[in-house]
C-alpha cells in the first residue's frame, strides 16, 4: 500500500454553513461534483465536506457520535506571527478559539480552533517542520 | 489562510499497536521525534499517531468519545484491482473490512477498512480523480 492519503472527508451537520466557513477562511470550493458535497483542493490532497448522516450511510454505520472525535488536522505555518494571524482569521470566519496560541513543549508555537462542526484544527509554527513553498511539509531525513 | 492541510493526527489507544498496523501496511515510521509519538510521511503531508489521552490533553478537552467520529480518510487508487489489493492487504495487516469494495453511485469502485482504533479509510478507485505519479490528487479545473 503506497504511502498516500489523498482525501479527508468531514461529516457536517449543515453543508452550507460548513462551506461558508471554509470559504471565509479564504479557501475556494471546487466546481467539481458540486451537488450535496463540497471539494476543496488543499495542495496535493482534497478536503471534502459531506453531510454527516450521508457519510455514515456511505460507510454503513450509525451516524450518532459524541465527545472527543480522536483526531486533529493541522495547518503548519512559517512563523509565530502567521499562527496568530491564522487563528484570528479563523475566529473572524466563525471558528471557535479552543486553545490560544502558546509556546509548546516541543519547541513550537501553536493553538487550536474548531470549525462549526467541532473539527479541531491546530495552527502550528514548528521550526523543524516549516511548510515548503508548495504547501507540503517534509520530515527531516 | 493558505489552502494547506499539513498534518493529520490520530489519537490511538495503544501507540505500539497502531504503529505495528501502519508499518504492516508497508508504511515507514520516521525517525523524527520518536518518543511517544509516531510520524509517517505520506506524500506532502504527515500522519501522526499519538495517544488519544495525550491528544485530548493537548487540545484541552476530555478524552472520552463514542460512536461515529464524523470523518474518513481516503486512499485513492489507480484501478479496481488496486482497490481490492489494498483492502486485502489492510485486512492481512489486522484491519477490519467495514465495507467490501463495490461499484458506487458516483461511478467508482470503493470500500472501507478500519484501523485498530476504528479510524475509517476509504479505498477508492475514482476514474475522475486518479492519483498522480507523485501520490497527489488534483480536482479537474
Amino acid at each position: 500500500m503506497d504511502p498516500r492519503l489523498t482525501l479527508v472527508t468531514l461529516g457536517v451537520a449543515d453543508l452550507d454553513r460548513a462551506v461558508r466557513f471554509y470559504e471565509a477562511l479564504g479557501w475556494t470550493r471546487s466546481a467539481y461534483a458540486s451537488e450535496g458535497i463540497a471539494f476543496f483542493q488543499l495542495g496535493g490532497l482534497v478536503l471534502l465536506l459531506y453531510p454527516r448522516t450521508a457519510l455514515a450511510e456511505d460507510v454503513g454505520t450509525a451516524p450518532e457520535g459524541s465527545g472527543f472525535r480522536g483526531f486533529t488536522l493541522a495547518h503548519n505555518t512559517a512563523s509565530r506571527a502567521e499562527t496568530d494571524a491564522v487563528l484570528a482569521h479563523a475566529q473572524a470566519a466563525g471558528g471557535v478559539l479552543v486553545k490560544p496560541a502558546q509556546e509548546v513543549f516541543w519547541g513550537g508555537y501553536s493553538g487550536y480552533f474548531a470549525d462549526p462542526d467541532g473539527t479541531l484544527w491546530e495552527v502550528a509554527w514548528n521550526p523543524g517542520l516549516l511548510p515548503l513553498p508548495d504547501g507540503t511539509v517534509r520530515l527531516p531525513a
